[in-house]
């Protein structure tokens, strides 16, 4: 076995421009808990499901057609080799903290399954083989070529590292090197029309230091909003000749807005700020902050969700935020989550690590199922019934995202730089940094009460950062049996001193529930409100609220909301209590009269909500996140 | 000029289930008010700027090359002959009140070219001529030909019934003897993917008699929702493999709900009624009915707007009702109007009269602007600005249509049977029934004040019957001098007796205005209200509420509303006052907040509703229909 490289996501130690650096998956442990145990769902049950998924679904034998190992017609859609390809990284990633051999077999065959579909040239995409070989790189607004190209050398950066293996890493750096024989300037001048590859270039050049892949990375991004015959092929099939739906209509460093296809915008940012960490985005930093701003301060739904519209999956316009009807797909959370953590690497601000929390524990982790077997695409904010959980797709690219990202969560919590240990978001377990060791206990995020232990055997001067959520107001910690130091929400408190083994740090974020409101230029939420505890946004589902319509129910205002903690409710949740009404519907029905029929009689009614992520566990339902507030 | 059929949209005289007949335009007329001004709009401008576009844009120019006058290539979309048809539909009908030498130039110019392009079998479609006659009904689902002739065949209808000619019905007649050569039992089993050829195919066996049409209407008619072969062609290429789109997922007398794309849908239900009406419906009426409730009474915008949704210019769920991106195409309503008419005809009941008159009044008006020049595609029930009404489309199906309606308007507001009159409609004007004449005197819908005038020489047994809004409670109607009679509203009232001429009808509607409010399950209008007076539905505009956005702005609960009439705004219209109150809103940037952010400091605030007609009539603008009430 080959000499490892450190097993991060995001391998920031050299980048010109990084707050911090990463501290690898096998540096920390997650505890008994909830990450853990999501860890678990998905490496006993979702991984293994996945590959078979592949298997029946012709995406592994694609590979074994192109080889000419099998005759056969590849089948799917064109882009179906990155589902492999995010799968293969979601298992290496499994690897880095615990072996298995069933998986580690998994991954050698589909490995060795796809060098075997490698052309002599580094070509390698199974859709274009054979007969379509007169098709490669004619139709990049459509045919997603490189971004199947960018998946597969994030696989195989994260097989290298969580591994040590150089198999699926040799394959890349092959595609790597076609890639740069093929494109760029005086060559093919195009780009891909769903970004993916940039990212995955820098994380090559980070991987081995040859800077032609960064420059490839900076020539893709750069190609982007210029001429409109610049990416080759036709009308998008879908979305006709709207540059916007990939980001195409103007130069990124130019573009301002959240636009377009959603999840295609959260990859381009994460290109971008990849190139900006390395020194090389020459002007992008200002986009990329007004891109932010539009995208999280007017275009996100409350529980993270991006991506508002079912036409083209895309972003609609500022506070264009329905409830039915928020698509929010599962990838755009994720891809939310990628490009955050780059922006937290950029620059050290908590806002950032807030969204990552705020898509974990809402956004992306209500797309898996408490059992790992079944998947949400669209994360609505509210639905009548009839929407459910399925344990694959056509278009499949969100279950093995959500797989990757969970398998190297940790990967997110922690980072270092010089004598500062930055603890960005909590879980119990422990994370042993070059300074300092630390363990971490807590029920997180049922409880607010999180206690580090110094561990290790010397006395190190050095600081310890803690993220303090913007939802937590009147925070405190206490050192060891020292008076409560108050921290300020939405920021990083920093204590500096001189730590000794046996220190403690016993941090209480009050994580009571809450009341959220939106915006009022959220139309559709005004009178309505939505529950939180901690990073938790709830929910009402029908299957609590014992044969009530949720559309039915409203919340007293100022009632008092309970929160119960019940440990067999969907793997372990707290449950959260208020009185409210039931609205007595059975005379209303028309759909518009001169009565307020919201005031109709109703009659008082205990509401149950659980959090957000888990709905949709319990067969067809219907749920509501903003509930009415009277 | 040879002898006239009657000037009739739908010549119910002789169907078998017809509860009453028609009345041709020529026997009625507008006077000084509402709708003629609308026509005259329509005549001294939008006919001619639509005839200037179809030249501009090729769509005229299509014909000459098809027939080989002109060389060149044939552009535009695959339906784009149905634009020329349709404006022509508009133009024959402006003909059947007033003569217009210029209007009649076009119109037979036009046709002449049509007529030089049909080839020897009655095939004509400019999309599918030489190197494209291959392509001939192979893509039914997606080519729109049927659609197409249907849209000729009613055109040459109103052609022929408004000036006798016979040119434009000579060449529908060999296109509906081609369509009977290709199509029917044993010859090509298929139906088109946009429904239109039924309901024409039925008007042309009501125009000749020949029961071939009404057969093969039928039989279009029931090769929906057989194998997914049966339509020809791939793949849609929007949508797919769904075919509820084209009401294709079910035979026609098993569908229930309002299901996919709008337009279509109103047009398959239209000649569903048609054939129904022919008493060839075959069990048709019960899937008419239940789909006629799942459009009302589940999924309608408080304007009559119909198809929710973006994606597949679409019927949502029941209930998903947004108001940002409310699709509410133009065609669906004046679909609507086209499909409750023929249920009026066949019902006699007062629902479908009353869907008749809000689309008119709103979803449809909404469509044209105030000089006739511009147009809305989509009919959103809230803006933030940034939609406008344009000259003409891409895909030009509105603009002609709503001048088709329009110009045949009077056609849709009275009917007789024996010894009865129904008024279905309220216009100043006159009336000439076979038994009775009638002068109608209002300034509805600004009053709500109707008198009707017996005219003519002889004293008659006659029924007259009175539709009552649903809006309109507490109507009176008060007969020459004698005691007011009260009127139920959602219902026709009889008045039979003797009239002589001179006799009088005074009749209240109060039209006084009143505050809607929303189903509670439509969750987005929750807290809100809108506005009405009479007919209309009213709106905020930015440009009335000096300097507040109009997403600021609440209404006072229980305030009184002041209606003023303004000669001058917008053509003439009744404005809305009312106290309410503006939000101050420096304090809010966050998108959520654990505070009220909508109970933050307000100041009084006078609100000016108009008509949500008239909006998007003053440059760019924001509109809310929903307006919160606290």
């Amino acid at each position: 076995m080959k000499s490892k490289s450190p097993s991060v996501v995001v391998d920031t130690r050299q980048s010109a421009k990084a707050r911090f650096r990463p501290i690898p998956l096998d540096s920390i442990t997650f505890g008994e808990g909830f990450w853990k145990n999501r860890q678990q769902t998905i490496r006993n049950t979702s991984l293994k499901l996945q590959f078979e998924e592949c298997e029946k679904t012709g995406r592994l034998e694609n590979f074994r057609i192109a080889s000419g190992r099998r005759t056969g017609t590849r089948s799917g859609l064109v882009f179906n080799d990155s589902d492999v390809y995010k799968l293969l990284e979601a298992a290496s990633w499994a690897l880095a903290s615990e072996s298995d051999e069933v998986l580690e077999q998994l991954i050698d065959t589909a490995i060795d399954e796809i060098a075997a579909a490698q052309q002599s040239n580094g070509y390698l995409n199974t859709a274009f083989m054979f007969d379509n070989e007169g098709l490669r790189y004619t139709d990049l607004k459509n045919d997603h070529e490189l971004y199947c190209y960018g998946h597969m050398i994030q696989a195989a950066i994260a097989h290298k590292r969580s591994t040590g293996k150089e198999t699926f890493f040799d394959i890349a750096i092959r595609v790597a090197q076609h890639l740069l024989d093929t494109f760029g300037p005086g060559k093919l001048e195009s780009t891909d029309g769903h970004e993916e590859i940039e990212l995955a270039l820098v994380e090559l050049y980070r991987e081995t230091g040859t800077q032609e892949y960064l420059n490839l990375a900076h020539f893709f991004l750069s190609m982007r909003g210029q001429s409109d015959t610049t990416m080759t092929g036709g009308e998008n099939r879908v979305h006709g000749t709207d540059r916007s739906y990939f980001q195409d209509h103007l130069p990124v460093s130019e573009q301002h807005e959240a636009d377009g296809h959603a999840v295609r915008l959260t990859y381009l940012a994460s290109g971008m700020a990849d190139v900006e960490l390395e020194g090389a985005g020459d002007g992008m930093q200002s986009a990329l902050d007004s891109i932010w701003d539009s995208a999280h301060l007017r275009r996100s739904s409350v529980t993270g969700g991006i991506g508002a519209r079912y036409q083209g999956e895309a972003f609609g316009d500022d506070y264009e935020l329905p409830n039915e009807r928020a698509y929010n797909e599962t990838c755009a959370s994720l891809g939310s989550i990628f490009w955050n953590w780059r922006m937290l690497n950029l620059t050290g601000e908590a806002k950032y690590a807030e969204v990552i929390e705020r898509q974990l524990f809402n956004g992306a982790l209500s797309g898996l199922s408490i059992d790992g077997t079944g998947y949400f695409y669209m994360n609505p904010l509210t639905s009548a019934g009839g929407y459910s959980r399925t344990p694959w797709f056509t278009c499949a690219c969100c279950p093995p995202n959500i797989a990757r990202l969970i398998m190297s969560l940790a990967s997110y919590f922690y980072s270092e730089h010089d004598q500062e240990l930055w603890i960005h978001q909590y879980a119990s377990g422990s994370v042993q940094a070059s300074g300092l060791s630390l363990a971490v206990d807590t029920d997180y995020p049922w409880s607010g009460d999180i206690r580090v232990t110094v561990t290790g055997n010397s006395t190190v001067e050095h600081s310890i950062l803690l993220r303090v959520p913007e939802w937590a107001t009147n925070s405190t910690v206490v050192i060891n049996n020292e008076s409560a130091i108050s921290m300020v929400e939405g920021t990083y408190h920093r204590i500096s001193r001189k730590w000794s083994p046996g220190d403690t740090l016993a941090i209480n974020f009050p994580i009571g529930p809450r009341r959220i409101y939106s915006h009022p230029r959220i139309t559709n939420n005004s009178g309505r409100v939505s529950l939180a505890r901690g990073p938790l946004i709830y929910c009402l589902e029908s299957a609590d609220q014992t044969g009530s319509s949720v559309f039915d129910l409203a919340l007293a205002p100022n009632t008092e909301i309970a929160a119960t903690y019940d440990p067999n409710l969907l793997g372990g949740l707290t449950l959260l209590k208020a009185s409210g009404t039931e609205l007595e519907r059975t005379s209303i029905s028309s759909l518009y009269s001169d009565a307020r029929t919201d005031q109709n009689g109703s009659k008082p009614k205990e509401l149950i909500a659980i959090p957000y992520y888990a709905w949709g566990n319990r067969g067809d339902s219907q749920m509501q996140v903003w509930i009415p507030e009277k």
